[in-house]
C-alpha cells in the first residue's frame, strides 16, 4: 500500500486561546490519489496518531501499528483505491505535530506548560491549514471516531461549505458528568506525580506512574462491564504474572494477581513507553471543554449551516459515548439536515469502533459511496416502528 | 439516645492466612437493651465504623457523623427502642479496631505492611468473639450495606444456626471485573505514592495523594450516570472555586473547574483527614477476594445450610452492586430457604442504600418485624408476572 508520512511546517499559528506559536508543525499521512474531488480526512482518537492504516513505518516514536488498519486500506471501507485519504496528528498530542514536548523556538527546550491551552476547534482549524497546504478545498467526507468524532462535528459547524459528507463515530455533542470526573481524575494522577513538577520533567525522570493510572483509568472508559466480566472474570494472571509494574507489600502477596490487574498493567507499562503526560492533559482537557453547542443557541443551531449528509454510529455497550447521546445528536441535525443515526449492537463498549470492524466498515463504505441511500445504513427513526421505543437499546447498557 | 462505645480486647486472633496477632481490639457501639433474643448486628461498608447511629461522641478520628442515622435508631427502621443493636470497626479498618495503624506489641511501632491480610470472613469471626464476650448467641438478624451485605452473607453461611434473619444490602456474592479493576487501580494509585514507602510511612509525610485518588474513584462507583448528570452536569464550580488540593499548569487556568471536580476534590481533602491509606489497601483487597462459593460447590451449596429467612435489597441504578447480581444471589437462596428480593427504584447509584431511607427502611423495619411477611417487601419473583420478564428492572442502569 503507497502511504505518504510527512510533516508540513505550517507558519505561526494562534490558537483559540489567543496565544500564538511562531512555527506549527503537523505531522500527516496521505493515502491514495487526490483527484480533487475524493479527499476523505480521517481524524483520531484521544492517544492516536496520523497512523491510521497501512504498514509505513520507520522507527518513530509512533504507535506500533495503525490505529484503523481494518477500516483504511486498498478495498476496504474507507477505500484508499478509491480516495485521498488524510490524517493528521492533532497539535498538542506528541506524534509529530507540535504540542508540550516540542522545541520552543524562543527558548531551545521543550514548551512544556508553556505551550498554549489546545482546543478541538484548533485541531480543526490545523486541519483546515494543512489541507490548504495540500491544495485540497472540499472535502468529500470527514470521518472521526471518539474525540476524533467531536473534531469531525466541529468541522460540520465551523466550514459547514467544506464538508460533503460527516460521519462521527462513537461521539457525543459534549461529555456528561461522569467522564468529566473520570478524566479529572486521570489528570490529577499526573500531576500529583512528583516527578511531573508542573510539567517541566522532560530530560529528568518523567511521571510515569501517574500517566500509568491515568491510562488505566481510560482503558476502564473504553470497556463495557459484560466486555470485562467476559475477558477476565475473576480469573488469576497465573503463576507466571507478577506486580513488576509498581511496589506492592508483603500482605498484597496472599491474594491473586488477577487477570484484569495484569492486562491494567500491560496496557499502562506500553503507554508510558510511547505517550507523553503532558499532552495527555492537554488533549484531554480539549476532550472535556468541547460542547458542540458552545457559542450557538443549541446543538441544532451549531448544525443550522451544514448542509451535507451525516451519518452517526454508536454502540450499545458504550458508556463513554453513549447511543443516547449520538440520538440527540441525531436529533440535533434532523431539525435541518440530512443524517441517519445508526445504531451497533456491540457488547465491546467504547472500543467497539476500532474492534468491530465487520459491523462498522459496511455502512461507513455505503456512506462514503451513496450517502444516505447506502444500503446497510439503518436510522433509529426507521427503527422505532419495530422496536415500538427506542429506549431499550440503549437501556441496555450494563446488563449485568 | 442511649449509645455505648467500647473497645474490647479479645486476645490472641489467628486471621484466616494463618498468621496471629497476640492481641485483636474490637471497637464497637451498642444501642438499646439486649432481651436475649433481640440483637441486630449491623455491618459497615468499606471505609466506616461502628458509628453508625446517634450523636454520641467523644473528639475521636473517626467519621464526623453516624453513617446510617436515618435508619439506625428509636423509632427508626432498625428501632433501638426493640433491637440491642451492635456495630463493630471490622479489622483492618482504622477507626479503633486492630488494623496495619495500630501498635505492634512486639516492636512498639505501628503494624504497618506486617498486619497479616484480613479476609471478608476475619471480619465474621472477630463479630462472633466479639458477640460472644457480650454474651449474645443467636442474632435476631444481620444487616449489611455493600461490602458490608457480603459480610451478613458471609454470616449465613459461616454461622448459619447464629442468625434469624440476613439483610445483605446493595451487595452481591462477589465483585465483578470492571468493580476489579477500579480497585486495583485505586490501590495502585497508593502503592505508587513515594510517601506510601512500601507502607512504612507512619510518622513521616503520609501517601495522601494516593489515598485521595483512590477515594475518588470510589466515588465514581457509588454515584451512576444520571445522578451524575442531575448533580454536576458540565457546570463550573465558580469564580471561587480554586484548585487547591494539588499542583496545576498554567495551561489548565484555561479551561473551567468544574463542579464534578470541585465535589470530587472536597470529598478528597475530607477523607485524607480520616482515615489510614494501608487500611484502604488492606479493606478493598478483603472486598475483591470475597467470593460466597469459595470453599463450595456454588452460592446455593454456601447457604444451604441456613435455614432463617433473608432479605435481599437493591437498586435499579447500582453499578457498582448491580440488581442482576442481587438476582443471581436471590436464585442461590431460593434454592433451600425464604427469600425475597426487593428491587428498589432509584437513579442515585450505589449511594442509594445510604441516601434513599424512605425506601430503604420500610421493607427493612418490616423484614426484622415480621420476617418475610412485612407488608412492604417485595419480591423479585412475584414482580416477574407483573412486569413479563425481570429483565427491564435491572437493564435500565446507566440510561443516558
Amino acid at each position: 500500500m503507497s502511504a505518504n508520512r510527512e510533516i508540513a511546517s505550517l507558519g505561526e499559528f494562534r490558537f483559540e486561546c489567543g496565544e500564538s506559536i511562531p512555527e506549527l508543525d503537523v505531522a500527516y499521512e496521505t493515502y491514495g490519489e487526490f483527484d480533487g474531488d475524493n479527499c476523505v480526512l480521517v481524524c483520531h482518537a484521544l492517544t492516536g496518531s496520523a497512523h491510521v492504516a497501512g504498514s509505513f513505518r520507520e522507527g518513530s516514536s509512533d504507535q506500533a501499528s495503525a490505529w484503523w488498519e481494518d477500516i483504511v486500506g486498498p478495498g476496504k471501507a474507507i477505500d484508499t483505491a478509491e480516495y485521498y485519504v488524510v490524517c493528521a496528528n492533532v497539535p498538542g498530542s506528541c506524534y509529530g505535530s507540535s504540542g508540550p514536548a516540542s522545541e520552543n523556538p524562543e527558548t531551545g527546550e521543550p514548551y512544556g506548560p508553556d505551550f498554549p491551552p489546545v482546543t478541538v476547534g484548533d485541531w480543526t482549524r490545523a486541519q483546515r491549514a494543512l489541507l490548504d497546504h495540500l491544495g485540497v478545498g472540499r472535502l468529500h467526507a470527514v470521518v472521526g471516531g471518539s474525540v476524533g468524532g467531536m473534531n469531525a462535528l466541529d468541522w460540520a459547524a465551523r466550514y459547514p461549505d467544506d464538508v460533503r459528507r460527516v460521519a462521527p463515530v462513537a461521539a457525543a455533542g459534549r461529555l456528561d458528568a461522569q467522564c468529566l470526573g473520570l478524566d479529572a481524575i486521570a489528570r490529577r494522577a499526573i500531576t500529583t506525580d512528583p516527578h511531573w513538577q508542573g510539567g517541566e520533567y522532560y530530560g529528568g525522570p518523567e511521571p510515569d506512574d501517574g500517566l500509568a493510572l491515568a491510562r488505566q483509568l481510560g482503558h476502564m472508559m473504553y470497556l463495557s462491564k459484560a466486555s470485562m466480566e467476559r475477558k477476565f472474570g475473576r480469573r488469576s494472571a497465573g503463576r507466571d504474572a507478577h506486580r513488576e509494574a509498581f511496589p506492592a507489600d508483603p500482605a498484597a502477596d496472599f491474594f491473586p494477581y488477577r487477570d484484569v490487574e495484569s492486562y491494567l498493567d500491560y496496557q499502562a507499562r506500553k503507554f508510558v513507553d510511547r505517550f507523553d503526560a503532558n499532552s495527555y492533559l492537554y488533549l484531554t482537557r480539549a476532550m472535556d471543554d468541547y460542547d458542540l453547542a458552545a457559542g450557538y443557541e443549541s446543538d441544532a443551531d451549531a448544525l443550522a449551516a451544514f448542509a451535507g449528509e451525516a451519518l452517526l454510529m454508536s454502540f450499545t455497550g458504550d458508556w463513554h459515548f453513549t447511543v443516547a447521546q449520538s440520538e440527540r445528536l441525531a436529533e440535533a441535525f434532523r431539525a435541518t439536515g440530512e443524517i441517519a443515526h445508526h445504531v451497533v449492537e456491540s457488547d465491546h463498549g467504547h472500543d467497539a469502533f476500532l474492534v468491530e470492524p465487520g459491523k462498522v466498515g459496511p455502512p461507513l463504505a455505503d456512506f462514503l459511496e451513496d450517502g444516505l441511500a447506502g444500503k446497510s445504513i439503518t436510522d433509529t427513526e426507521e427503527d422505532a416502528e419495530d422496536h415500538g421505543d427506542f429506549a431499550p437499546v440503549h437501556a441496555s447498557l450494563f446488563p449485568r
